[in-house]
């Protein structure tokens, strides 16, 4: 039997090691991994002689704004991004679009309104609101493959879940086997400090640090470890920007927690004193940290305390950030970078910080994979695997431009980085949907993946 | 210079030790220890022989009603009950009064409420609230030996620090090296768990329990340790109810934090199947616990993980307990406790579990008057401290009755309880007060006493 | 280009996953794993349809008894019976043998005299013993793959090595990035406690359990952790046999030790009261212990606080075994098991307690791999490792007899058990060494593998 | 009736606090306390106006040389100096005396050889060695306050006690609820070390802590603990020379050992630094550490984690340190030191580092009062209590000359140190035994003081 194609030349790299292979794929699957030597008999050849093969990248935690938002970025051209820049799956979540995915129906009508429009994989998080515990089930029906709760208020359409609400999420989730992923940061301490700043006038952007110091987000990770312990219930710190942070869900861990943790590019890339030259632009939550925290948190992506990274890619439209300029408290709160999450932490964590090919396909790929059920579906290479495929470029130098990002708006606060890494190829299912920096793929080619049912 | 009085023939106990001496007392001071072989020069000799002479009792956990609730306890009848209980020095709560104590204004009007009320010695706690932060300044300058703040929502005069406010009272009280003492319960869980209970009809004693259960009060305890740390605030943990909380609190103890923590007779006594038979009598919160938790809490005071016991003395009209005969929800929640906090734990604690006299002292006066800064004043008999002095007949027998009661309302959830240990006098800086279960002193002998400056 | 044989039909186990897929092997390594679909184009076909197919066994803890001990085991029964048990590489012991493998020529002498025997690979510890440090320079250029050391004097030509012996030891092995492994007893402990049974005329088997009491392997291990610690060198804990010792290397892991640990068969499926049933054919040390460490080492395993398993096998002629039945301290302290340390934890761990396939292969062959810098060429079933192939009947049940063992002599404390769990294949770098119980592997097939350079 | 003496004018210190109070003597014990204000009847008045009243100072770690060193230290020369110093009782080492005290007979000989010679009180520790175990009941029966062993060998005529030992030793002291006194230092890893030293023709100072760097003290600690916990004996360290080992000892206290810890003034005032400069004079095992150390053991004494303080007073004649002026494997490993451990601490604690006067009472009296089963005989001011008494001048200052040490032989590291804290007078059992500077106590008015019966 011929296969479809056939990528060769490459060293693939995997959880378990790098190895020269020729990954052989048929039918959207991975039918072979072959001693390089072996000639295998397909349709197409792929060329990634000098190039690491790896699984595609899998980036949990990334609003698109379906429905409701129709200025801002959109199913087609978030999964456009994602593909340029080697994300073959994402998770997205269930806010910043309108109305929220906390029930069936909104569920439903989610996935109406972007079928298509990917051009990638994609899963979907629900959420968890002050009034919807009775609805989750619906939303585990519907195939959620986790439920996204904020402990801190952040906007009126997607209330934050307090205490209460939490832990009745918790049973139920720990009854289907799926996870509840929080955004940890203590409403009422950040209330108040923002209180205090805004009544003696403070406006710039360092008070947004100020209103969420350390102790906000740590506190809060703290109670929701003890929450989700007790109640037995799998957790999933989501953008974790504290070293501190990893290290007490370690312990957690350690005392039989069930959690798992990831960080963004933009807390191991970015500090305070950038936010302060950037302005609006790194406007993010929890903030920016010190240059100490940066290293601490590097620190534990290389020791393996951080499981996985996101981009928690959160664009808008470019005047919800002009309009912050002089006023911090009014500037959209988030940042883009689902295009440039592989490249970055290829030039900043293997070749800077001597980040091993291995882990980098933990962090980017197959852990995220094993977190929300969907591995081997994705996150693998083994036969049998859906053929999501980046072939990189490690050495190929780049910058980014405006001109270079797909995004609908072309903001980033990582304009004119140069990056030392390039995405040369990305396969989904076997379909290539970009090429050197060129998305080829089809809007609506793109699948909604369900979590694997627990074994 | 002739002593007023002398207390022969009894054996001293402190926390250093049990020795016999005779306790020489001078300008209602004590001015000697002595050899009981040394023949004191004394107006008055107090015969204590076979008897076992102690620190006066200090109860820092009371509530005594005023000003404002005319039907409810008030200081006369209080500290009456306190003085015939061997308690010789309370430490009276802001709230279930009328305005609650607050800031400088209703602190001066509890005082001026009180002064000619009290018939032992007494000091006060201030309050926080949601919106006195502000206000704690005059509360420090007018006297107030400590802060108390609830998480939980319990009354709409007296409001709940969420933690913002905690954080900022937390700053000042540690700049003023006071303390904060907090009722640690976690009001989003407890709410929403009571919500539950209700709209399932429920209205049974049990369903108190199970609106409170032990991860409400643990995550308080955990949260507020955090908190405490990080702003370096000393801290109490007021009625414990817990022995994982007891065991955070030297968790937390151990890597740095100044913690104190107190339990009261009905953690240590009675249980939650005691409750469901006693009904609304029994009621308080946190609520009665399983029996494994009163062992596994014994074992920590035997073992010295509780710094101090209170009574948390909180009584009511009998009315506000009958209407909840058949509606937990609507019973008032506190039990009365300030005149068998000493004879209890001496018949449970000493005789029955083998407490040592040496740690009844320091649990019940010693440790309390060091941690409110009231040490060497109270909680001390080396010559120059007041002259407060309990004198015990260990092994006396008697039963709680209605008529032993020196309270208000003569309600208590052990009457009918045989009791061995009697107190047999009460000296409050030198003058009796009270004798064989008769209150001897005047109302208004008692003083306010306020927080020694640092050292 | 036609492979040399394929293996069909099965689902293939390793520690990513569980998955159908052919295995296919050139020039004997893994040169393709196949989709099932695929027709492999090889001159053999192996039929696995039904069964299980992993990467073949790794037992780092195998003592031949070569050179110089004629009448015991020798390389060629040794590895005979591991073949015929699913085991493809041993790693050998360094004593047991004479002379022990303590420097550069014994290591040559081991190597002449037994390259010609093996009919599976293999590779070699080197020893630390009381005089020999600077020898270990020479073992490490010969290919040791780690050296191991006595905490406790069992035997004289094999000393134990003192503390400041291990410290220098340590020294140069962390410089080389090779490890240490322990057998960690106390000796001045088990020497005393022995003495006193010894003066009271104890000889019953009991007695050799109380002379090595848990005390003396877990003070043994805490030591040998906190040196291995203070010096940084990489430590593997051998055959251990209680769970407690388990949790003190997890709490030195998570404090930065560099420790991993192995337990065997019989700490897992034998006990205290077998060892008084079953006489001198159940010595060991450390000795088998309660049925409750039993219990609690299972769990850990199961958990995933054991990195490996190990038979130890520990053989002897049989005459050493009998002359202890009425005299335990002069019998031989070993037991056999490399034939059926894989089919017995098939059927107790995986049938009985639910250990999952992967870590089943983590246990038995990749993590002993990465351990001992055999991995990837060991250890692994992807592309351009060795075909060391084992196939797996999960289900098929067979009974230990003594003619199926194929040891030199053929004792076992399973003698008589029931297994559920066959291994149907073997094969070493693609030839098939065992089949169906039968040995066809040729004498001097097997090879010495050599530890990979650090990365 | 009319008390023998009274102490008037000064502040009484104890661990509870300092206050006026007149110190009133009759027959021997305190027989009162008294407010300043009262007027005693007493036939002596002593003035202490201006000055501390603290409990006479305890030495729990001393070598006094008797029987069997006549040219050495001997018992009248060691207390003399003790007394000057502000010591009432010390507790006498069992070795560098011949025959050492291991059994009941040489313990029977010691106490006729220095009976008549002390002019202070005293208490014998007995000792452990590798062939008395048996006879430690005849140390029992003798008074014996506790046992001394050595982990390391030291000397030919007190041997190491090896772990065997140890194990056997501990169950037979825990039986008798008293106490083991270890001095931790791992014997195979010095030997080694030295060795190691010596080979390579090291006879420096330097040499000495490089043959017992800081991992040789700790691993024998952490071994010590684990034993005495398994155990269930109370265990003593002594001359802790390091601040993690404090730390070590907490965390096990934390989990239930039952364990204290001395440190002396050498490793809390000289550093190695200095014992290069000082040369044979400052040896001692372990030997002098760090600058760091020396910091860290402050704060591990400041902070409550070290009970109590020693001299470990180890004279010898000079000659015995001299010749090791150019080898320091010769010399004589032992510091002087009885007679300044009390002014030295005032100094270097109260003055410079802020130790408060309630610590530095537990530190030099009355924790070892109660460790070693002498309290409330020994280490208290309250009536009952030996009036053993020392009155401090806090800011007189003198210097360390050889005319100002009563040591037979004049030696000491701290000649020529300016001190702050005088030794104004001692008095034993209400008699004075030292006067500004002068000894006038009697040869043989020191009496034996045994251990208290268990509680």
């Amino acid at each position: 039997m011929k296969a479809d194609s056939a990528i060769v030349g490459g060293r693939v790299a995997t959880t378990d090691g790098v190895f020269p292979a020729t990954v052989v794929i048929t039918g959207g699957q991975v039918s072979a991994l072959l001693d390089p030597e072996l000639r295998p008999d397909a349709e197409d050849i792929v060329d990634a002689r000098g190039k690491i093969v790896i699984p595609g990248g899998i980036d949990p935690h990334v609003h698109f704004n379906e429905p409701g938002r129709s200025d801002w970025e959109g199913f087609e051209a978030g999964t456009r991004s994602a593909a340029a820049g080697g994300i073959t799956t994402v998770i997205e979540m269930p806010l910043n679009a309108n109305p929220p995915t906390t029930d069936e129906s909104s569920f439903a009508l989610k996935w109406r309104t972007v079928r298509d429009k990917a051009v990638i994989d994609y899963a979907l998080w629900g959420g968890v609101v002050t009034d919807n515990v009775d609805a989750l089930e619906g939303l585990e029906r519907s195939g959620a493959v986790g439920y996204k709760a904020f402990m801190i208020d952040t906007q009126t359409e997607f209330t934050r879940a307090e205490d209460g609400v939490l832990w009745e999420a918790m049973q139920r989730i720990a009854a289907w086997g799926s996870l509840l992923g929080v955004h940890a940061e203590n409403n009422e301490l950040a209330a108040r400090l923002q209180h205090r700043l805004q009544q003696a006038g403070r406006r710039d952007m360092r008070a947004w640090c100020e209103a969420r110091p350390p102790v906000v987000e740590l506190e809060a990770i703290q109670r929701v470890l003890f929450l989700a312990r007790a109640a037995g219930c799998r957790l999933h710190i989501v953008h974790l920007s504290l070293p501190e942070g990893a290290d007490m869900i370690a312990e957690a861990r350690r005392v039989g927690a069930r959690v798992t943790v990831e960080t963004c590019p933009q807390y191991l890339l970015l500090d305070e004193e950038q936010f302060v030259r950037l302005g609006p632009t790194a406007k993010c939550a929890p903030p920016l940290r010190s240059h100490s925290a940066v290293e601490g948190l590097w620190q534990r992506v290389l020791r393996g305390s951080i499981d996985c990274l996101s981009s928690d890619h959160s664009p808008c439209p470019p005047e919800e950030k002009l309009r912050g300029a002089d006023n911090v408290w009014v500037a959209w709160g988030g940042i883009t970078g689902v295009q440039t999450l592989l490249p970055l932490i290829v030039s900043e964590g293997i070749h800077r910080r001597g980040l091993s090919l291995e882990r980098f396909v933990a962090l980017t790929s197959t852990h995220a994979a094993r977190i929300f059920g969907l591995y081997p579906q994705k996150g693998s290479l083994l036969p049998g695997s859906d053929a999501d495929v980046v072939i990189l470029d490690l050495d190929r130098e780049w910058t980014v431009t405006e001109s270079s990002l797909l995004y609908r708006h072309r903001w980033s606060p990582y304009l004119g980085w140069k990056i030392r890494g390039w995405v040369d190829r990305v396969m989904v299912r076997g379909r290539t949907v970009a090429e050197d920096g060129e998305v080829v793929g089809a809007p609506g080619y793109g699948k909604l993946v369900l979590r694997s049912p627990r074994p």
